[in-house]
């Protein structure tokens, strides 16, 4: 163990923030420790815009699906897809040539790069003493959000982040067990069934404690409760409007 | 400054790597730190298949375009996208009813959660002082790559990872100044290409150092090159084969 490996394992989402502002300095350091990540052939295919302005971070609250958070967090980052540069960079060297930045291939690439960017950011903000949330609701309203925020044709809001000092003490989400995951040369199909039953009953008794027994539900029913639910159909569409996955 | 923070300003990717093994324990830490990083709505959808396996490794350095350091790092690590425990869950407990795991958003959900987790699990594999590399390459034949690991409908390989103990110095490549991937309030598409303009007069220098004179390509030449490649579209028509993003 160390220091690094204590901050992961610590981690719990945060959804409660005290006023106390994150400084320009130290909002840096967070977003060029996202930078440092790996990114694919380098494309580094992603920009961030930090929400501070009152009015802006309150619609987008609202449109996240009223998430009190995200209004009270001093600083809401919105992570964003970015293939902008790279197709300014085709247009400026290659003008007559056929570009694929629509292709479903550079669609993942560019929300992989923004994924592993806020992850380092995410940690580099819990090694500074804030909390953190991950906003997915921001695809709820994603043209909505989209338009509020000025993103060009190439460019989506992939998530938010709520950063700030904790107002909260919550508990620690169990995990699925290990051998769930993680599987030795070969997908293993029982393997993983059988350490998804095992988390359901620690999820049972983790729920029960954490809600004085109000909710008892193993973590296998929310989730075929959640895959039965039609979520963001209206992802695909939006993606090919914006120019991307469109083949 | 901290020592997580410092450890992700000195990541570089490691393509040489010494042959010392990986013990179990390590590797569990590395992936039970992964497991911490954020998921949406705690679905954890994602396995991660450690190839130690020889003959394994070395088929799939050989499908990842004979990369060399697929086959000489001790644990390859191929990071996979899974709906298949959301799918048994719904299948257990509301047989009856239509699922959304072909959906566009579930088909994000899943890929961002590999992600997260794989970068925690990065920077905790360079905390405990190995090196790592990520290997898109591994889409490029993902087919094959899916049928040698077992994989079922509902996953798919996103990346691998190389782990191991650095048998190489390289530099750090510099990334995108601040000001072009960290926006105020609005997207800036101004303050993006004059960042980028930059970044160009950033890489060259690196580049003329790093490879003494014999290449002195502006980043902007580089995407203008990848950006206009038609690169793995045969991930489409693959990813809605395995049940992704059919809507």
């Amino acid at each position: 163990m160390n220091e690094t490996i204590e901050l992961m394992m610590k981690h719990r989402s945060v959804r409660k923030f005290k006023p106390d502002p994150i400084s320009e300095e130290q909002l840096a350091t967070i977003v060029a420790a996202g930078q440092m990540a790996s990114s694919s052939s380098s494309v580094q295919a992603y920009t961030v815009i930090a929400v501070t302005d009152l009015t802006l971070k309150s619609k987008l609250a609202e449109l996240a699906g009223n998430q009190a958070y995200v209004n009270e967090c001093p600083v809401f980052l919105v992570w964003c897809a970015d293939l902008f540069r790279l197709k300014d960079a085709a247009k400026q060297h290659v003008p007559d040539k056929e570009t694929y930045a629509d292709s479903t291939e550079n669609f993942m690439v560019a929300t992989i790069d923004v994924a592993l960017a806020s992850q380092n950011a995410a940690l580099a903000a819990e090694s500074l003493g804030y909390g953190i949330v991950y906003i997915g609701g921001l695809r709820t309203r994603i043209e909505e959000v989209s338009e509020l925020l000025g993103l060009p044709e190439g460019v989506y809001p992939v998530y938010g982040m709520c950063i700030g000092v904790a107002d909260q003490e919550t508990g620690i989400r169990p995990r699925l067990p290990l051998d769930a995951v993680l599987h030795q040369n070969q997908y293993n199909a029982e393997q993983t069934l059988e350490g998804m039953a095992r988390y359901d009953e620690t999820t049972v008794a983790y729920m029960n404690e954490r809600t004085q027994g109000a909710n008892k539900t193993p973590w296998s029913v929310s989730m075929a409760k959640r895959l039965t639910e039609p979520v963001r159909l209206q992802m695909k569409p939006f993606l090919e409007g914006k120019g991307f996955m469109k083949r």
